[in-house]
């Protein structure tokens, strides 16, 4: 196994630091700003929501991201989103860089922002700033600083989301491999159907490896991992996934798409999507996760767009909330999704821990047994395999069902 | 006024009669069959699901359609959608159609037919062709057939949806004009994301017209009324909408694109209309309807796009259930709605019965009166009022809230 899972998250790599305090952003009585801290200049690349309007912190990490800027930190917070706020939201964005700037002694452009929460509000600038102080005098570089950033950036989300790998490389002193870590933290919940991709994740690395390879990088995986989560259907003005390396694991620097890249390509695919999987089955008000696996089709984009059109169908996620195996919304979902396909050669499966429930195959909803069906909706991660028996592509996407708690969440989410 | 409102449904136009019977098909202690019957051959229009997987009904009005056959009569079924059926579900088709035929003495391809419901299951031939013969012995032309035909049609709908119209062409006499009119009925509740286009729709005129107008009327009215309305974002496998002309009000036939047919084209678009905003506004648990008007968009498909965005939002529907005016989220629904705009020069107003309420302009997200707010929250109907300020063109959709009664529905379908 190329790829070892190890405990931690955004301060598992060398080099990086982690804090978080109180700053009564909105919510009281809990973390609700997160900072991390490189102990050197960092290689940085990002993706960003693809909605028209971005939140002003956004815009402000594109342009580092943009201009090929070396990163040494990033500051969060959650309660409000710094979204819909104009010129007055660029102008917090510069003054509270400019004083985690002052504070950690690093270059204003080396800053990362990002916020979540209720769209239109202005943020408090003192209580960011007294934040930002706090925050700057209790950086770790445990595992536990780290966990507690990951907790700090929740918003509605029920569990907070973090994870870590390592892997070997050809050492930099030419002499045998050493160990590269890469790990981050994630948070999710609500107006999440990425396309990016208000999911805020942050990962960082110790590994050596050139700017460009490093977006190139993150940019394929974010593809078949957070892009292919949905929520609700509703892609977020904040969403912004970073990844900060820091080069310091004395790998032999990684300068051309060969195997040592692709060993990082496959940690950094597992980050990804295990902290995906885990925001799709953590959405708002969720009970199950729902996955849609979907094998044999014709090209690889038809088979995300399948894919997603199911764990993105109101019926089928209000279904698995109930545990009533109407089935041929499944087969509806994939039909509504655009890609062709002819619904009299494809099959359904219901895919459990042990059990496997075939309920669609040439062309009819088939007969099967409640019960088995029952059991199998009772598990909290559904499958479904989808077989299109149309060529050699597959996908898979993520979501989550729809409950009364989604509805109460965001009925009043304001209040 | 050119247009008039009338009473009645799919029997006000001359040559047209109705019935309904309890076929106890899926539902018990209700009329589940309806059936109209037309005097004499109709030309007929249709428009039908774009989703990939057709059911059977759907397919076998399709032929009728695309061939120009004549039309005399449809019959309609709740409690089972014959989708997902495969060649079983079309061998009933076959059946039932014949079957009618026989009993109206009418030839097989002149019968059309609809299903909604469960999809999966096989309809039961016997009590359908029972209820066939039922119907054709109750056939008529008054008002309270056409109103009780669009109750039997109703699955989870809480009120039916029937209207009518007259307006006055020159008549075929050439002496004066003579008064000409179309109504129809409709459901839709839930599985309503219509991309022609579950509902069903049947509509029938006695003006005289050519087939080929006839169809185009449909298609173009078809655009900006049913294809505007969303309650869950899934594409039906049976949506179907029809429009029978008798041709009996005795006008001067509509043989090209003139006065007389824009005057069609207005009095379509006005029934076609009202019954897609009663279907929003019906869907599964709502308790408000919800209007997106986009104005000053830079191109027709533009204005759509970004109306449909926001009525089909699962986050602005959820906070109109509950009353908070958390109009962020209407921003966020048109930035990803897909039309590039300047989130700096758009407003966007909430307009109730009797004030507005300016919520977003300048880029920012403004202050306003909570309590103005909810007042304007607890009308029925919702209207949100876009304007993009980019052009001169502009587009409306509706949809409904997100509820629990909704996930209750729909988590508990089948049984």
């Amino acid at each position: 196994m190329k790829i070892r899972k190890i405990q931690g998250g955004i301060t598992a790599a060398k080099g990086f630091s982690a804090a978080c305090c109180e700053a009564a952003i909105k919510y009281r009585n809990r973390k609700d700003m997160a900072m991390v801290f490189a102990d050197a200049p960092c290689a940085v690349a990002g993706t960003f929501t693809s909605n028209k309007v971005k939140a002003a912190p956004v815009l402000w990490d594109m342009d580092i991201v943009k201009n090929g800027k070396d990163a040494r930190a990033v500051v969060v917070n959650t309660g409000i989103a710094n979204a819909g706020t104009g010129e007055a939201g660029m102008t917090l964005c510069r003054e509270t860089a400019a004083h985690t700037a002052g504070v950690l002694g690093i270059p204003v452009d080396s800053v990362l922002l990002g916020s979540t929460g209720v769209i239109g509000p202005n943020l408090p600038l003192d209580r960011m700033n007294a934040g930002i102080t706090a925050m700057a005098k209790t950086l770790s570089k445990s595992a536990e600083a780290g966990t507690d950033a990951s907790i700090a950036i929740m918003t509605t989300d029920t569990v907070n989301k973090e994870t870590a790998v390592e892997f070997e490389l050809p050492a930099v002193s030419e002499e045998g491999t050493v160990t590269v870590r890469l790990g981050g933290m994630s948070k999710g919940s609500g107006m999440i159907h990425p396309n990016m991709c208000t999911m805020l994740a942050y990962l960082s690395t110790d590994c050596a490896i050139d700017r460009t390879l490093l977006q190139k990088a993150l940019s394929t995986v974010v593809v078949d991992t957070f892009n292919m989560i949905s929520v609700d259907g509703d892609t977020s003005t904040n969403d912004t996934l970073l990844l900060l390396s820091s080069g310091q694991a004395a790998n032999k620097p990684i300068l051309e798409e060969d195997e040592s890249y692709a060993i990082f390509c496959e940690a950094l695919f597992t980050v990804c999507r295990e902290l995906a999987i885990r925001m799709a089955g953590d959405g708002e008000g969720a009970t199950h996760m729902i996955e849609a696996h979907v094998i044999h089709a014709d090209t690889k984009e038809n088979a995300r767009t399948l894919a997603r059109s199911v764990v993105a169908s109101s019926l089928v996620k209000a279904m698995i909330y109930g545990r009533d195996a109407n089935c041929g919304r499944v087969l509806c979902a994939l039909g509504y999704a655009g890609p062709d396909f002819d619904p009299a050669v494809i099959t359904i499966d219901l895919v459990g821990e042990k059990d496997t429930l075939n309920f669609y195959k040439d062309g009819c909803v088939q007969v099967f047994d409640e019960d088995k069906a029952l059991a199998l909706l009772s598990e909290h991660d559904i499958r479904f395999l989808c077989d299109m028996n149309m060529g050699e592509e597959e996908a898979a996407a993520w979501g989550c069902d729809l409950t009364y708690d989604y509805v109460k969440i965001n009925g009043d989410y304001r209040t």
